[in-house]
């Protein structure tokens, strides 16, 4: 593995002293403002301003396939990840509206689909094989391909503009990925982390949880972050992770959709913990092992609508909120300009 | 009293089988956009169609005094009232700002506010008197004047154009109304439905339940909603009870904020159920009684991120949520329009 980008954590008491003073003295109550408060403080001291601003934001929903998903671990099959792909880039999927909507760029990043994509805009080609290998006899990619994911994702996400980046996935099959990273390296049992995915009903269910048992036992070795992600994969769980380390190296804040995106966050966190400093977590899924997933990353999510589509609809759907935050403490007047008595007792 | 105005409660099994048949066969797995699919059936059945459409959405503001402020049950002084009104006519307020974000017209009703205004675009002056009488020494208001406050509340809705309302408040003192129509009118101790306001601290919150207390004994009698009403105030929360009653008979979509808000409901749910049927409820503030509250509405919030602001900020907070759950239903392709698989076991 290269070098890991250097990321710094973004403390700093005197910043945060007066961005918490710019805070307390707008028109409204001490802490009236509850998470939207502490969202902009997070977001000031990553851009190490008391002023921020995000501009140029993006969505980019990686895609990519799963060799278990020949193993019914999921609802649907495996031809709806690029027939999905097709409909983000034709404007009708959950995510195409919800960017039209907010005015987000959206980019599809093929990161190891099963499929041949005619090329055009909004679609980038960094598929790294057509889909992971199954887990249940070797590894889902080898360590070359993991890292060529990785440091493909770095390359990627600094060439983006802008200094926001919102995640997004598409992979049929990759809530079992995300549910083995997060048990082997959070340490719980994969039956806390299994959920239904997308529509699984409970006969399905206990295969899946079957399944992934037994990929668990193959790979009890894989302990270490990059062996873990190597033997469950996959490819655009790679490419996040190497995304989210360079965002964060570059000081730009992270939305974090929701399960496969975390599990991209866990690997991330796991190889530099200061990364958790510049996600902010869209919201908390319906899937079952997400609630254990923010719990590990000591995540408060902005939203809880029972969403479990993936895609990066969930982080879309925050991106207002955190727009807000930012809105606010630029332009809100304080009690000072605004002519407004504080309250009596300070 | 006059004659309320015909609700009808919105149910229609067919209209909801095919607006759930709409959902359902967009791309995306059944239920996975969780509380935005009952949202958009909602909306759908308060328009009767399958198309629908939120056109010239409207936050309205009412603002009034409150003779209870005298007694100590606010950290604030009762001049913040009219101060905050300038503030959200200036365009420095935390709604303020959130109204600029999302494009939603901003309206302040003088429902009788201690203060003489010079008249301006985006004031409306319905003004009942200087504030409320003491609700300690006698009723808040009389009926005459509680009945004049519903009927200017339903007469400016008629009036508003859109088929969205958005409500929010300012009044210094109102969360002691607020929790008093709740203790009353649901039945819950008033140490229930008490809470900090906009910032009372360990000694003014004993204060404010010893006053709230001695003005409910005072008023034993007075059980019925508009009793109720009339008796611990005020003349915003009156308004917004006929501008409610208004939209609900007109069938528009009732964006309803935190705590004050969500007593006005209380107050028109009490004489008119049906009204519920058409109320969004924007979120869970961090209002000790705004939880018991919603429990007593059977309210599922859209948002909870601890504000406790008032001014219709978390109205205006959770506007993006219900424009996207129309969008989706209007705008999301279908499994066949796309070209996607549906799940094999269907």
């Amino acid at each position: 593995m290269n070098a890991l980008p250097a990321i710094t954590p973004i403390a700093d008491v005197a910043l945060a002293q007066r961005l918490q003073h710019r805070i307390d003295q707008k028109t409204k109550p001490r802490g009236a403002l509850g998470r939207l408060e502490s969202l902009a403080l997070q977001i000031g001291l990553i851009q190490r301003t008391e002023s921020p601003v995000l501009h140029a934001r993006q969505l980019v929903v990686f895609a990519a396939d799963h060799g278990l998903a020949a193993h019914g671990v999921s609802a649907y099959p495996s031809d709806v990840t690029w027939q999905m792909v097709e409909n983000f880039l034709a404007g009708g999927a959950a995510v195409s509206v919800l960017a039209r909507q907010h005015g987000l760029a959206l980019t599809v990043v093929d990161a190891g689909v099963n499929h041949v994509f005619a090329p055009r805009l909004g679609l980038v080609d960094r598929k790294i094989a057509f889909g992971t290998a199954s887990a249940l006899s070797g590894p889902a990619m080898t360590h070359a391909q993991c890292e060529q994911a990785i440091a493909s994702g770095m390359s990627f996400l600094h060439e983006l503009p802008g200094n926001l980046l919102m995640l997004g996935e598409m992979g049929i099959g990759n809530t079992s990925a995300a549910a083995m990273l997060l048990s082997r390296l959070a340490g719980v049992d994969i039956a806390e982390c299994v959920g239904r995915g997308t529509g699984l009903d409970d006969a399905g269910l206990a295969r899946k949880l079957g399944v992934l048992r037994e990929v668990l036992q193959r790979h009890a070795s894989a302990t270490a972050p990059l062996d873990a992600l190597a033997s469950f994969g996959g490819f655009e769980i790679a490419m996040m992770v190497g995304a989210v380390l360079q965002a964060a190296s570059e000081r730009r804040v992270i939305v974090v959709d929701g399960f496969i995106c975390g599990a991209a966050i866990v690997v991330a966190a796991a190889l530099a913990p200061a990364v958790l400093d510049y996600c902010v977590f869209a919201h908390r899924s319906d899937e079952a092992g997400h609630a254990r997933m923010l719990q590990h990353l000591k995540a408060a999510p902005l939203l809880d609508l029972g969403l479990r589509l993936g895609e990066g609809s969930g982080a879309a759907l925050a991106w207002p909120l955190i727009d807000s935050a930012v809105r606010l403490l630029n332009q809100m007047a304080s009690f000072d300009s605004a002519g407004v008595s504080d309250r009596e007792d300070v």
